[in-house]
């Protein structure tokens, strides 16, 4: 009688998303921090480059032009336009990660993770959500890459982006980020233990 | 707008189960030292006490007779005879547990498992498999409490209870006692997140 072994045939990949301002790219930060073998999916974007934004490091900043000639040609995942800016997954970068058996780690607002949920369900949803909607809008205001206008806006969205929460396998509430790193290496370290991951022999 | 907040209507049943000789019991003891919030269901059992065991701590210790009784008045959550003896878990133990809030341990075996998944399908059903048959070998005799014939039968069952994996959430292989502990640790505090159990607002 063989060993006893555990296989995963490719890696998992953790699709983090939720309300603008819940935290997440902080939350995301730390979490690669914590677990260095997680890999970043890197997001392609037609918005300009926020100060320190490095190109093939943050994002793929291309033009409006070349990010469509990449949608006709199907080259997304998923992607979105979000406050007139378009932003999207390149499915190359995740499909090269999973098969190399890497973890990958998606951050991106929830009408991305919905295209992601429809082609591949088998991805782990996480909801970041923020502890309320009054820290919302200091977190917002804090940042200041927003205007006014801008801010007045995601708050809306956010409220009504609460409602998704039902579509997502776990939700995380964003009050510490101690507290919220810990359950989001839990969620990690429990997923690659679901029996439907794990082969043995 | 109100805060955000988590809420759940009751605790979690988690159900730990798997081969005898697996290590279950030995985890789960561990794991109560480390989630001390985590309540034992204790089990009914018509098997003499082993040396150290205390009635109403270790296990409810039955005559065949009451334990019958209570089978006919319908007071088990799953009970089973292995060994020529037999086990069970009262339902009033668990619910009480449950509607305190408190999160619940069950260490059962597979058929009780099964029972348990017909009845509560929304507990966290988690096998434990060792490393190996031969490992799971040492491990019974080690333990001193079995005749030889009871550990070959207990062989033969270990390889045939391995195929109802697919029967559980998680698998948790018991190589190393930490490294199995942080899973378990880490699959319960993932599903305290799970979105259908949580409640915000």
């Amino acid at each position: 009688m063989p060993e006893i072994k555990e296989t995963c045939d490719q890696g998992l990949l953790i699709v983090i998303s939720g309300p603008s301002g819940a935290g997440k790219g902080t939350l995301c930060s730390a979490l690669q921090r914590k677990m260095p073998n997680l890999r970043y999916s890197i997001s392609a974007t037609t918005r300009p480059p926020r100060k320190g934004e490095i190109d093939g490091v943050n994002y793929y900043f291309f033009s409006k032009e070349e990010f469509l000639k990449k949608v006709e040609a199907g080259e997304f995942l998923e992607w979105a336009e979000v406050y007139g800016n378009y932003y999207g997954t390149l499915k190359s970068e995740v499909g090269k990660l999973l098969k190399q058996g890497a973890d990958v780690l998606l951050e991106i607002d929830i009408q991305g993770a919905m295209q992601i949920k429809k082609k591949f369900p088998q991805a782990v949803f996480i909801f970041i959500v923020p502890p309320s909607l009054e820290e919302l809008r200091k977190r917002i205001i804090k940042r200041g890459t927003d205007s006014p206008e801008v801010i007045e806006k995601r708050l809306r969205c956010a409220a009504d982006e609460l409602s998704f929460i039902d579509e997502y396998d776990y939700v995380v509430v964003n009050d510490e980020l101690e507290k919220a790193l810990d359950k989001l290496v839990a969620i990690i370290t429990a997923e690659k233990c679901r029996s439907r991951r794990v082969r043995l022999f």
